[in-house]
Parts: C-alpha cells; sequence; structure tokens
C-alpha cells in the first residue's frame, strides 16, 4: 500500500500522515511507502520508507513525476485557502483548478491504473441563496472563486472516474474547529479562536452575533473521514462522487455555551464581543447546516455535539490540559 | 467595434460571421475588425479588416496571442464534438476545457479590459435523471466529457464575470437542426438527417422511435442567439451566466409530419425505420424539453415549430427549393 499525499505539510496533512503510520494499513494491506509533498517539503515519519518532496502541482511536470510509481491511494489535499484564491486569482486558478486537473490527467494518462483519489471540496461549494438546512440534492452554485475551483474539481473527478480512469470521491469538508494555532486573518477564524484562545487561558474576540450558525467537524473527524473515503466501497456511490459531510450544527452561542460546559465559566467569559460588519456580511453568505443523508448511510461520522468538539482539542493539542 | 470568433471554420461560425458581416455593426458601433481563428485558417470575408488564422486554443501561447489587441467582443465556438471529447479524454479536455481556461485567463490578465464573452455551451451539461420538461432549476449533472467540460467552462466564467475580469454569457445550445452538410457519425445526427436528405430527394435512414422527443433550433437561430447574446445588458444576469434557451420541442414523429405538411407526404415517404438499440440507448439520456423562462424573459427567441425550422433550411441551404 503506497499512499501520496498532497499538501500533506498542512494542519490536515500532518494530522493524515500521523494518524496514517499510527494505524499502519489502509484498506487492509500494510503501509509499505509514503509519498508527501505539499509546497515545502513535509516531515516524512520515521520508520516509513518513502520520500518528502518540496513541489508546486501548479507546476507541470509536478504531477506525472509524483503519480509515476503508482500509488495505489492519493489524498488531494493540497490548496491555498479561500481568502488567498479570492484576492489572486491567478493563482488560486493555477493552484486550486490546475494542480487538481494536472494531478487527474496524469494519472488517467497511465494504462491499467484507477487509484483511488479522495480530494477535499469544502462546503464553500455552495452560495446563497440556500436553505436553512442544505439537502444531498441542492445544487451548487459557488460565489467565491476558491468554491468554483473545488466544483470544476468534483466534476472532473466525477466525469473521469465514471470513465474507469481513476476512483475519485470528494469530500466536501465542514469548517475545521478548533483548528489549532494562532488565529489568522481568515473571515472564518473566529469559530475557532473564540474556543481555542479561551482554552489557552487568552482572550478572545468575537466579530458577529451569537445566533451566527455554522457547520463544524474537528480535525480528528476530518482526518475520519479522508481514511474512511479511502477504504470505503465506491461501487454504489453513482455518478455523482462528491458528499456532504456530517458535522456538529451549532450556532455561536452553542459554542459559547459548550465552552462554558466544558471549562468553567470563566473561560467563556474571555470572549470580547467587537462587531465586525464585514465579516458578518461575509459569513451571512455561508451554509449553515446540512442533512447529509448520503454520506452518513456512506458510514461517515462526525462529532455529537459542540462539547465533544472540544474534548477533542483538549486531548489532541492541549494534553488534556485546559489553561 | 473588434470581434473575435473562435471556431469560425465551424458551420455556426462561419453563419455567424456572415450574419455579422451582413449587420455590419454589433451593440450599436460598426464592425471594424474580425479575427477568425480555427485550427485551420479560417476564410475572412471581403471588406473586412482583420485576421483569419490557425490556432489551436489548446497551446497555451494562442490566447494570449489572440486577446492582445483587447477585442471587444469574443465569441467562444471552439470545441471538439461529443462524440469525440467521450472517446479521446485527454484531446477533449485539452480543446474543450484548458482551451476555454486559457482564453479566460488571457482576458482575465489584462488590466482594464473585460470584453463580453459568448461562449457555446450545450444542453449535454444536463444528465439523467430529468423531469420531462427542464426548468431553469434544474441542475445540471453531466454524464458525458462534453458535458463535464462545458459546465466546467460555465463555472470559470461565472466566476471571473463576478469578479468583473470580463463579461461572460454562456448559452445552452439546443440540438442544431437541419444541420446542413453531409450525413456524420454523431448519434444525434438522425434528427437532422431524416429532414435533410428527404428535401433534397435522397432517402434517409431513421433509427429510434417516432416518440422520442428533443429540444431544437435551426442553425439560423443559434447566430441569433449568440448576436443577441453579445448585445444583452448583463447587468441583470445575476451571477449564473449560463442560460438554457429556447428551442422546439418535438418529437421525431413531429418532425416527419411537419416535413410531409412542407415538402408532401413523398419527401416524409424517404425515411426508412431500421432500428438501432445502441443509438436509442444513448439518445434516452437525453433532455427531452426545456421551459427556458430566464432566457425568454432576456428576450432570446428560436423558432416556433418544426414547420418553420424547416422552412428556414429550405431557404438558407437549398436557395428556396426542395429536392
Amino acid at each position: 500500500m503506497h499512499i501520496l499525499i498532497t499538501g500533506a505539510a498542512g494542519m490536515i496533512g500532518r494530522k493524515l500522515t500521523e494518524a496514517l503510520v499510527a494505524r499502519g494499513t489502509l484498506r487492509g494491506e500494510p503501509i509499505s511507502a509514503m509519498t508527501l509533498v505539499d509546497v515545502v517539503a513535509p516531515v516524512l515519519p520515521d520508520g516509513i520508507p518513502g520520500a518528502a518532496l518540496a513541489a508546486d502541482l501548479s507546476d507541470p511536470a509536478a504531477a506525472p513525476a509524483l503519480t509515476e510509481a503508482r500509488p495505489d491511494v492519493i489524498f488531494h489535499l493540497a490548496a491555498i485557502v479561500s481568502g488567498e484564491a479570492e484576492a489572486d486569482t491567478a493563482k488560486g486558478y493555477a493552484v486550486n483548478l490546475q494542480g487538481t486537473i494536472s494531478l487527474c490527467e496524469a494519472i488517467a494518462a497511465q494504462d491499467d491504473y484507477a487509484p483511488r483519489l479522495v480530494f477535499t471540496s469544502s462546503i464553500a461549494v455552495f452560495g446563497v441563496p440556500l436553505p436553512q438546512v442544505i439537502g444531498d440534492d441542492v445544487q451548487p452554485k459557488p460565489l467565491t472563486s476558491y468554491g468554483t475551483q473545488k466544483l470544476m474539481g468534483e466534476l472532473l473527478i466525477n466525469d473521469l472516474s465514471r470513465k474507469g480512469l481513476l476512483d475519485g470521491i470528494s469530500l466536501r469538508l465542514p469548517t475545521i474547529c478548533i483548528r489549532p494555532g494562532k488565529p489568522n486573518a481568515a473571515a472564518s477564524g473566529f469559530y475557532s479562536s473564540i474556543l481555542r484562545e479561551p482554552l489557552a487561558g487568552q482572550r478572545a474576540t468575537l466579530p458577529v452575533s451569537e445566533d451566527t450558525r455554522h457547520w463544524f467537524a474537528s480535525p480528528r473527524a476530518a482526518v475520519g473521514f479522508l481514511i474512511h473515503a479511502a477504504e470505503l466501497d465506491t461501487s454504489g456511490l453513482g455518478q455523482d462522487r462528491a458528499l456532504n459531510l456530517p458535522g456538529v450544527d451549532a450556532t455561536v452561542g452553542d459554542e459559547i455555551a459548550a465552552l462554558a460546559r466544558v471549562a468553567g465559566t470563566e473561560a467563556a467569559a474571555r470572549i470580547d464581543r467587537v462587531a465586525d460588519p464585514a465579516v458578518a456580511a461575509i459569513v451571512a453568505g455561508w451554509p449553515q447546516a446540512f442533512d447529509p443523508v448520503r454520506a452518513r448511510a456512506l458510514g461517515f461520522k462526525a462529532e455529537p455535539n459542540m462539547d465533544t468538539i472540544i474534548r477533542v482539542h483538549i486531548e489532541d493539542e492541549l494534553d488534556g490540559q485546559i489553561g
């Protein structure tokens, strides 16, 4: 079992690598090699044969070189984030669209080779107007370059999978919460920071009202989705290989209440409410909740509630300690 | 008014060129130059300054060269047909997807330049299951590489138009009928040939049952759509710049009845019924009829019925004479 991970130096890529090394197997076979690639070279874990490479998938030579050894399973996580794709149109299309096309075409160009390709799409494929709860039959109409690029990738993967040239599955990941690390400039950053900073004994800023509702999964759940997708029997997926995924449907108020339950009211008191109409306007266009019937039936599982999402963060990032 | 037409040597491209020359103006301005491009050099009409070029849009250097002179209106018709895109996956993506991406990116890369881009998409963006009459809100789910490539082009054009980097509109053309010229191997060929051959005094073969229903527009109507799209006020289009278009909803039986009315029962008797289950299976997955409310409200017009489609062919292709 040879596994290729693009975007392996990112937060999800590193956690996926760790989880695969901890399992030791995928699809019932021992993991014999891993190829990890990102724009900066990832770190290859001890004891796993393979390679950690710096490469840019928007370079047409990169994907053929990466797929030449015919990895059995490919996790395609490499992407630039939503804000950067919106600000730098050319770079967004080069990485998020051409990188995906290049990878898919390099696979399709090889005879008798149709590896499992797990592609991280996003709930950003959906744009307003949206129902409050998004069923599996709601049409994606992206209103960002990032969402457009992800949806174009889904369509390509559907078509090449239909032709048997690869065996793809596209996962529309919920917003990852609690994202570990430093606060960043992403419009969605507050969803994590209003939990992460108080758990670490620091103050956080909330720019939107408490009734703002969104769809969440922990980094641990995201890694679980990816591994489940790699092992799934795709024969029952039909022509549409893009899935809305389970998640936790929570308002900002729900997040704060869960924080108080798990970490005490003193933690929940570390949130400063500083309205930012620009951020509020951006998040108003985002999906609120899903009813992912297909993905649940296929066995994808997220946390049951925000309390669990917070406990996962405490276990995985804080060594069980609240600041 | 400088006009660029890709795919200008094709049937629609030639008719569009003729129609533009006959009008002499577009968007209220005299046509001062035309750049016609195709994989084989088109013929530049007399009296119009410009260039007729052989170029392949899948060559990355082609689109920047074509758009350097900043044409005011671009008709992007260049594509390989459905059957070839299905059979030769790499070529289909190179021409139908990369050609479109390359053209759009060459436009977007120029400062202060957002020309009207009229893109010929197709009803092939829709795949089964489909309602018998397709409303404007039905989600495209392509089941062919051609339909996938056209839908990906639509999404790109929506996104770049939203950003003001071009001013695009995608037309999901009905099946063109009566297609002039020789019978060809396309699965849809019989829709035209059962009219065209009898009108020329020759026999034609019908491979499907007479209740097979489909959506048609004449070549003249298609050219009308393109010119209307070039002149349309796009400010009211919103984020979705892809339109289902008006057409004639007709069964094969309706076609034959119209042929008998327009050209006599002896013409309609020149059709040999030779069932071809393979063709029947292909066309069973195609859209039957549309209710294109948006496009009608925007002023797009097709023929009122199949009789008119036949008369248009007699006028435009047969000098008014029935064989």
